[in-house]
């Protein structure tokens, strides 16, 4: 396997008689070999997905030339595409307050290589997780919070994020509401992860509300973030059984399990360039 | 076992010391066997549930009087108690429209001895399914339900369903809503089912909407039916996975089978005396 | 969607360069237009798998030209290939004995569109279903087996299956063992179920020693019948919770339940040309 | 509840009429409140089971007192019992080797408060995971083991048990076999984790041949360890989906999954005084 340069290329666009053999006839001239492939077309919306997951050891010419291939083949069909190279890892910023049941699973997912990424920094509102953080020898950034200088604070983080080339951000139980205007900037690129309820429960204290309408499943809903809060493309849910033996104190110690793997999932699929976005649903090639 | 008389006692009170020990002493000094028992405190309601199995086969007395015993304990414990012989089954009525799945599935689990009550009756507004009841042997009545004629024809149904001494009201895709003298008449006696979605949705055409929005998880719930829409006690709630691939039409599918399996077992936990009611919420000893 | 043409087109080869590439030009070449496809690369066994669903309505020439397309790119690939037409469903017989919950199960769904094949007979060694297979209509033939007529009933069988062209065989609780000349005669085309536990028991009576356990879980496993008892390829597989509170009696009514939906997803994906089956093992695009 | 004083009560006898009478009587008759009570017959073995979790903050006379009452119960129903007190927790022992998930997890949970048990410490045959236990400041042991010197070792490691006042051993993922004076001298005291598959897989890379099977599921069983390898009484399993598209790395990093959430609930349900064994079953109040 070693002799491998695996590339994955991950196309959308208005769904069309010969796409598919255009693409396959592209990387076929440019010697790159197909080792799995994923295709789905959406016959409301008339789109198609595409993942390809493709070998290029025997590439005829340069990733250049590659590139401009599939350019040419785009403009044809007005795709929009993205190119990965597995030698180039995405850079990951893992967003936390306080709860740190998140941040340990991702750590220590990411170190037993499930998760192949750099994990470029931790950034936070508090000092408490540092130590969690220089565990696992990643650096740690903390912005004080306040009412008040939300916004300027806000770009600080972008030039940070900016500086490390950050390619996804993940909210691992970050408990500020991020502004408008930073989900635009990062549009399919920050994963947020939040309770989610059988009926749903709107307002405050959701699990003390769960816990009195007697739920019998509470559920972990991961999602990329957009403005209008927890309503971003859905990328995995989970749920688990809960019964009238469970206290509030049970229903929140089992949505932790829920948010650690639903958000695991997410992430997973995010680095693998297993998702695609349309009309604020995503296409999970898994 | 041929040789067991058993019976089931369900009660609820508030929580005191004692309880336990006065209910086991009492059906002890009758003669009856303990065979199961589950029990619930609630801590913030203070209330205590209470489910006993026992056998009566050794009853020192008569029913009356071991009837008068449990009263007298209740009465000072300010219990709620109902008391099932298992030889008295309970009485069934399936109110269906024309969807078959629920109904087959009942009429099915019943004839393999899974639910162990009398089917008395199948209800409809439509001719339908009239065949199916037939198969099984099962008494069919129809009501046209008209927008003026409703009331009238909820008072004949009442008729039909005292007359027959029906228990429970079982709605299995029963496409009419219930109106709050129903509802209000067979308090935790109509059990409902409907989809459940993470997020909710209100309004119209849910299986459509959780196909727009992407959601990875479809539900249902089974709950006893009260004034307030689908707001009645939960029961049972059962989920299954969903993806991209999944069409409008896969949705309402998986949907179906969902909607069999959850109103099943709350029907089953019904007829078995497994479920105690106190504010909006259901104990579920299964 | 009624104006499309649908056909199935499933491939299994040696893996290599360019064979994408050359079933996608054809399939464009002859003016099919893909709707959905997968593809699956197995690195140990150098294997490649695909299924390409595509729409033939804008066809430049016939069915026949197009098969001679596919025979010569299969041919220059090694491949194994299988065309299926969407107006020409597959014709399936159910083998039964006196349990009902599976044919049951199958006769509903079928009627509900959920599985699109043409349910052709029910065949059995007993009478008792004969009003089951009535109730939905569909032929109901009786072989008698014995210890020593089977050879001679099987080969009656084979006459009737071949008379009436049946592509699938579903085994829905058929309680007799096939000879081996029957599975080798219709290979990766009959469908068994049978329970399945984690440890797994051999020998007779496996919910008493599982109930004797104390197992946590019990499954079903749905596989293609080979001459080797519940060795084939394994379709699909689904578990339960259960617990001490379960009797064995309790047990094998959730193997039921266990046992209609492994098999009817089984089913279902063999109608729909989902599974191609390499070296006793299944390649299932869901 | 910080002024409750709670006590878990756990009792197994021949099934007998009375008994859950006299229990109740007994703690009533000494000032104690009955929190919560579960209860099981086993009609098969005859057997009763019963959970009794109570306070006792209004205990009428001492610890004693209430202890010899309940012996003299026990006497006369011919009980096993046990009755553990809430303010003196359970000391827990974590055997690892070098694999960390299940330790960290148990770490983890341990610090949540979702384990309610002193972790004393940590014992291994290898110096590689003293850096976890030393983040959470649990004490580590090493104690190399080789063909020659495993009764030598085996000894001190019970002297040190015996010194620390370990009541529970956790073998989390410990490659090491404890020979069956190991088990002997702690039943019901060892919990192991092992994967299981369906079909079952012996000898050895099972997840190899889980893999070449192709099977659809993978499990794991967390069991009390006796001497007879991986067949003591089973506490939990779980399982979860695989597919074709799961390599050998696959189904390994899923399996570390299940190890840590049935390792966790197990211990979980034991430090709580949930689990009662017989006949090599266990009975769990969960």
């Amino acid at each position: 396997m070693s002799t491998q340069e695996l590339a994955t290329l991950l196309v959308s666009c208005p769904d069309k008689k010969g796409l598919v053999a255009a693409l396959a006839q592209l990387l076929y001239g440019h010697g790159c070999n197909i080792i799995d492939a994923g295709q789905h077309s959406d016959p409301d919306a008339a789109q198609f997905f595409q993942r390809i997951r493709f070998d290029m050891k025997d590439l005829h010419a340069d990733r250049l030339t590659l590139e401009r291939g599939i350019e040419d083949v785009a403009q044809r069909f007005s795709m929009t595409w993205q190119l990965s190279y597995e030698n180039r890892r995405k850079r990951v910023a893992i967003f936390v307050s306080k709860y740190d049941h998140c941040l340990y699973d991702l750590l220590l997912r990411h170190r037993a290589n499930e998760l192949v990424c750099d994990m470029a920094m931790v950034v936070s509102n508090h000092e408490d997780l540092r130590i969690v953080a220089e565990q696992f020898a990643v650096p740690f950034h903390v912005f004080n919070m306040t009412k008040d200088n939300k916004r300027e604070q806000e770009e600080k983080q972008w030039e940070l994020l900016d500086q490390y080339g950050i390619d996804l951000i993940v909210m691992a139980r970050y408990m500020q509401i991020l502004s408008a205007a930073f989900t635009t900037r990062y549009p399919n690129r920050i994963i947020n992860i939040h309770h989610s309820f059988l009926p749903a429960f709107t307002g405050g204290k959701p699990y003390h509300r769960a816990y009195e309408r007697g739920v019998k499943l509470i559920g972990a809903t991961a999602h990329y973030a957009t403005s209008e809060l927890d309503e971003g493309p859905i990328i995995e849910q989970d749920v688990i059984r809960t019964s009238h033996r469970d206290s509030v104190h049970d229903l929140v110690r089992k949505g932790r399990d829920l948010e650690k793997v639903a958000l695991a999932r997410a992430v997973k699929w995010h680095v693998e360039d297993r998702i695609l976005v349309h009309a604020n649903k995503t296409v999970v090639f898994d």
